[in-house]
């Protein structure tokens, strides 16, 4: 594996394995690698000849009461991870290399947006539009692999390679559970015990709405209160959003139709969960 | 020269000489070519083994009141110069192609747009951003060519190759002059005989200013006034604005310095001409 940290010396290494015609699957990341993000150089190992890792804490995309500066960092560790997980090119640029010069233009993303998690983060995902934007740039990579724990990224992401004919294949990969169906998560360490162990209901009430769906039921209101019922009969959790839209698109539906996303949010004492499942009639 | 209408078909082609190893020189125009296209079209194919030359009305960068649905079209006449050119690929697709589905995102120009021509055009600039980024992923060519004209347009797209790394050579290029100097152009035609014979007043204003720079006077305000004053006396035309900024960041100056613009936009009876010179000292 090798660790780059220009922009120029990766276009080199990378000019090299396009004229091999080999073929460059990528995983863009903001580092602290766990199992989803090995999940995702898996799939990208499986299915290309070159495997690209950029870890990058993107500035852009934190707000200005957002915590940039203590996104927890960690490369050494990271490199081992990169290192297992087959990586070839890890690629580890400064806040300069990305940036090195004030801004003259930027994206706007305005559709799938302003709801779930981006409701609450305005510019997120502007910001994560321009960083992916410049990554498939500077990479030029056959697939990228980005996670369905964040389905609304995904979506958003998806909505900018369609918007700007963008030459990159997106795999959205499966979110990696624990057995009980916890969705893996950085922040999982942060429940107590009685938490933990309430925890997994998440994920089994988005799991009884599909089932509610397939027998027949449709009506989204109704599939919501269930789940909103559920998780505050079961956990000790307080619910932060339970929503229901179509898929990618992020609008409303009176009606489950074609793919919808059932997304979640859940604040225990010291960690807010997320989780989703997409589901298509 | 082969003709392209799909994304699809022009991709399949240039594939092929991408994985032959063929340089890809790239032309975007909104048609209704002139000299000024064919000159970038020549540079083009001087210095690749396949030119790509795109013809796409692009209604993204026409304001509300501005004259999309008239913007003069004349594909076959466009076919021949392309064809004389040594065009490779001509890509001209509909809008329905281009744009088939309502946009997530869009670009955003903020720097080197509110002076010059943009300053009356708001938004302009963002849609020439928006198709340029779609053009160049479309194509993916190794070089693309600008007439410095529209020397503003080259400033915003080098801005935006800056800023999103995008991997395509921006190459300017001069403007293509009758032999009394008048810049060429399609609105020419529209000079009364008198008018077209005070017109080189205009560019020879330019040169006058440079020789001044040359010969120690750095004082913008001096050099545009003179430029000013020779235009009323010399032209029955009425200045809309001469101007002079550093070159590409466009901003205001006190002193000559570095790399600089002195850009004009005269109004005749029915023509309004610019025209512009860069200088560095």
């Amino acid at each position: 594996m090798k660790v780059f940290h220009t922009i120029n010396d990766l276009r080199n290494e990378l000019k090299i394995h396009r004229k091999n015609e080999k073929s460059i699957g990528f995983v863009p990341t903001m580092g602290f690698l766990h199992e989803g993000h090995a999940s995702l150089l898996e799939e990208a190992r499986r299915n290309n000849d070159i495997v690209v890792l950029s870890i990058f804490v993107n500035p852009t995309q934190f707000g200005p009461n957002e915590d940039f500066d203590r996104y927890p960092r960690d490369f050494e560790r990271d490199e081992k991870v990169a290192l297992n997980a087959g990586v070839d090119c890890l690629f580890y640029p400064t806040v300069e290399e990305m940036y090195p010069n004030e801004l003259k233009s930027t994206m706007k993303v305005t559709k799938r947006v302003d709801v779930l998690c981006g409701e609450k983060r305005p510019g997120h995902f502007d910001g994560v539009a321009l960083v992916v934007t410049k990554l498939f740039n500077i990479v030029q990579p056959d697939q990228a692999y980005f996670g369905l724990k964040d389905a609304q990224q995904v979506a958003v992401i998806e909505g900018l390679v369609e918007d700007f004919n963008i030459p990159v294949k997106i795999n959205p990969v499966p979110t990696i559970r624990e057995e009980d169906g916890l969705a893996k998560s950085s922040r999982n360490v942060y429940l107590t015990d009685k938490e933990r162990q309430e925890a997994p209901v998440l994920y089994k009430s988005l799991q009884k709405a599909v089932e509610d769906i397939k027998n027949g039921n449709l009506n989204p209101d109704q599939l919501q209160q269930n789940i909103i019922s559920t998780i505050q009969s079961e956990t000790s959790g307080t619910v932060d959003y339970v929503s229901i839209y179509s898929y990618p698109d992020l609008e409303p539906i009176n009606k489950i139709n074609g793919k919808v996303i059932i997304a979640l949010a859940v604040k225990f004492s010291n960690a807010r969960l997320i989780d989703n499942i997409l589901i298509s009639i």
